[in-house]
């Protein structure tokens, strides 16, 4: 089978150890280079990573040798798990240079040029790409939170209309990267504020869930407020969300959408794509993160507790793995998306 | 300064105990009794409690002998901390029997004829125990995670009229007393299921809300929907909470209106009272479970990150210690007033 | 290949579901009753277990109709995790009924007549079997802790000898089972204290280094010495021990003959066998719990900080996963010998 | 009563806040500088400390403004909680401009001419101050595990002589300071290393309990084997200690010891001395730190399950609060007792 070169950018980072541990055996995807911080460049990786997978470092990779930033790429796909601090100019400067950069940061999502994809709701948008005026192009995928709430809501909203949105969620350490939460500041605690995420889900979802039409992306025209808080959980983001109907829908009838929920990932086969994007779990006190975030390799979205909601229509309970399907795993779909699309 | 003997119900049980520990040097009320299951009967207080309270069992209450919940009581006032399973039946074989029953049970909340009160709030809800056929009286306090949903709500309710309530709760281990949640399911982990409490949360808070008129309580108009959790933390629940007004209003009159709050037990000075029983914070990471809760002596509820929602008016904060506001210290604020208006 | 019928004692219970994961799709042993109290007995076993394993219930199992403790059996073979409040006479049962009761329970460990056996180190000691006067047989392996330390004594008894042993343990929430440790003990706490542990610890221990001749079991002669805590860990004891040796050896020495230690097990090369059933780690900061306890699918030993020890000779660290190496796992190991043996 | 001005040195650290939280109200020193690194200087304190402990910032000290490490100073009194990177050069130098310097840092523990005192255990080791060339002192207080080691032994160390000890240490996060350890690395986990805290322990118990004679200070001539673990508690050091005497004594013998345990700050009365220096626990299960740290106001050391060891004499359990007693607390003792015995 053809493979491609693939470069890692922000290679010694929690989002980039994570693309090197998923990408071991990608049937297309090859890590071909490693890119960081001046500050890392010239070291072998396994020096220069302070690694923290649980896995250890794949012997092709430990021996690299880290390039800068600064550097000419050969590889014609970038996987950027870069800190926004220096993600937003990198990957456009990268992207002027030819390369097609696969973003998990934050920086360019929102640009109107810049499609939000996930492949099971909103491939469609990728035609965006074309208005960019760049030789290479960059493509992002949503926040980790933003994920697994777009994932559930995108059938529904395809069945029913929705009309509004309240979610909260408690979020785990690991979405904030190493050394990130001091745990004197989590252990045995709630901390009801995460810098930015909410903003991120109210205005992220709606463009994922929007049109695209003539060159543009309209979002969805729903609201949504989201809660976020930080809980002493290691992997996996919980959210409950009440949902308001355009058209009204029992609880049997938005799991039954749900259940059968498909996208192109899955009708094309993509190797990381979870065989159901959606899992219901039928338990009162499931999905709950330190049991479930696994399931179908961690790339599902677990969903729970539909029933009636007294003041909305319908109220769930959500959970996905923040850093495999809500970050890495998600780039790493997106790239598998285009690829089989012929944009690669 | 006259003082009166109470027997506390479930004097062995997780809410027991903490009753003999905030009743410890009360200026009114002085432990008399200690009633237990018949298990418990017959013994020394120190033997048959399996105590759990980080300070020792006060001296005069660790040598008197527990007696059985089948016994005539001897104590006018009887704080109960009675089991579900028990309560129901024995409170109102008390209450038959002339006791005055300060309750924390859930059995006899939503009796038409029982008073359901935070006194800040529906003092004036006292007088349905007229309707009470019987010599003694049943008096109840909320849920623990009602009442500070009730306690935030209550003065944007009266200023601005209140619609609509999502509240999502993220509850610490305590609420489930001892030996409760079993570390295998919440170390490290979120349970989004606590049975019943969703459905206490969306009740209660609509009669504690409602008018008292002739006779009867009119529940409150708007509608509520509670998502509850159980997270990691030992004491302190946590809320977050968008609400839909009647009458517009900013965050700032928000704040103003809850900043401004104040009750029956802080005009009269009650000893339970906390001088403020709404504590606002300013910091955007708070209130916090494992830094907050002992503020005003575990008996404030502390409101934070008031802020516009996109999709009802205001969202917020909400956090209080659930064994003390929430269960205990409740309770006894209840019989506090209850002795300054003379029903006692 | 042949296979042979077992049952599970104590099926619905944290081991015996233990017993059940871990033995399907065995090349030997196949699942054929289930064996509970009488409150399970009659019920399909999904209905009773109260299942508590993060994969779900093997189809085969789930339909199967669970046994009372009381009844018959069929398999020649069965694996007990009975509690220890029954196990004692159960198994005497069964095995003068015919049956090989290979136990994880803690009753029959120190009976004269009964192997207590780590296959890598004391395969021999099954001899006292003929010693038993029953039809049937009892094996056992040792408690959870006991089975890390005595691993990791065992190759460094052989080649230098051992005069005393300090050991100090920080286990799992998990070695207590369902519903075990209530979480408001352990969250964020250590108690300095688990029931019985120190003396298994110091008694089966030297037990299982001990010599087997004439019918008989020798302890060894040295000296072990125990401090048991419960620490919040979900899986994985930790365990921090300083060795007095007979003759001296340096770290290094001792790495070599931990490296290279291999046993019967490895050699028969059994379907349970870790390739290495010491697993040497050099990172100043491993082994640790929440990332170590899974090498060689849970049934490694690991060790590291091998250094010396001011007061005695040598101190280390060691680590193992407790309900996999330290329970079920072994019961499965020991049976897989017995069967290569000839035994069964 | 007369007062003196002290300043706190790294006062927006872990330990120097701590240092503020406790000297509120002191009788006899008075805040009267705060001094951090440049960054912070010229900042009012509130605006510069990053306050993290529980109670507010002390009006009078929050308007400060932060004055920086290389200025010459008023104080007489310098209370150390600077980093140790640079606490051994700036001690030095305040010394030579004539300042005491009661420190907290590691750097100069183990000089010859500096004296590392437990108030209650060797205030006599003060003298070899004398040998100091300075105009000004510098006094240290022990490493954290180190105190209730120190603490423990002292009273059988007189009584009996000891010969050898060997402690595992179960360390809260807190000890690391902010923000010290990463959640991602200690939730639901065991960390076996804490850099040089073992060779703390070792070297500094022995210098505390050795003796002082013609300006020496003469090691005690006992061994130590420390091994250090990070556990996910907040506050709290426990330890497991096992300790062979020179002459032999039973549980009993040794608890009366410790029991009735007093030294000079107990009987000079002064401010931050605990009435017991050590607080015994019989209950099986406790000293645990989530629930007895704060006795005595967390100046004391607990200690529990005194009892024979089968390897050494005498085996027990140990626990303080490392930030009070085990840092800030064990400097301003220190400040006491040299004020009571007039070398301020």
């Amino acid at each position: 089978m053809k493979t491609i070169n693939v470069a890692i950018l922000g290679a010694t980072g929690t989002v980039g150890q994570k693309f090197i541990t998923l990408l071991q055996g990608h049937p297309t995807f090859k890590i071909h280079e490693l890119v960081a911080s001046p500050r890392s460049a010239g070291k072998p990786y396994a020096e220069a990573a302070g690694w923290k997978q649980d896995s250890p470092i794949p012997e092709a990779v430990a021996s690299m040798t880290v390039k800068s930033l600064d550097e000419a790429l050969e590889s014609p796909i970038l996987f950027s798990g870069l800190d926004s601090s220096v993600a937003g100019e990198a990957e456009s400067r990268f992207a002027g240079a030819g390369h097609f950069v696969i973003s998990n940061s934050k920086n360019h999502r929102m640009d109107k040029d810049v499609p939000l994809v996930i492949p099971e709701i909103n491939p469609e948008h990728f035609q965006i790409l074309d208005t960019q005026k760049t030789k290479g192009k960059i493509i992002t995928n949503s926040n980790c939170s933003t994920m697994f709430l777009a994932m559930a809501l995108a059938p529904i909203h395809k069945a029913f209309g929705i009309e509004a949105v309240q979610v909260t969620t408690m979020q785990a350490i690991s979405g904030a990267g190493y050394p990130g939460v001091p745990s004197m500041e989590i252990l045995g605690n709630v901390v009801p504020y995460i810098g930015d995420e909410e903003e991120k889900l109210e205005t992220e979802t709606k463009k994922i869930l929007g049109t695209y039409k003539d060159g543009k992306i309209i979002p969805a025209d729903f609201l949504v407020s989201a809660q976020c808080n930080r809980v002493p959980v290691l992997d996996g983001h919980t959210e409950t969300v009440s949902i308001k109907l355009k058209k009204k829908a029992s609880p049997d009838e938005v799991r039954t959408v749900l259940e059968n929920f498909r996208g192109m990932p899955q009708e094309k086969n993509l190797p990381f794509a979870p065989d159901k994007p959606i899992v219901l779990m039928d338990a009162p006190d499931r999905p709950q993160p330190a049991r479930d975030i696994w399931l179908q390799k961690g790339m599902a979205t677990m969903v729970g507790r539909i029933r009636e909601c007294p003041v909305f229509d319908i109220k769930m309970v959500i959970l996905g793995h923040n850093t495999v399907r809500g970050a890495a795993g998600a780039a790493i779909l997106n790239a598998e998306a285009l690829w089989e699309l012929g944009y690669l």
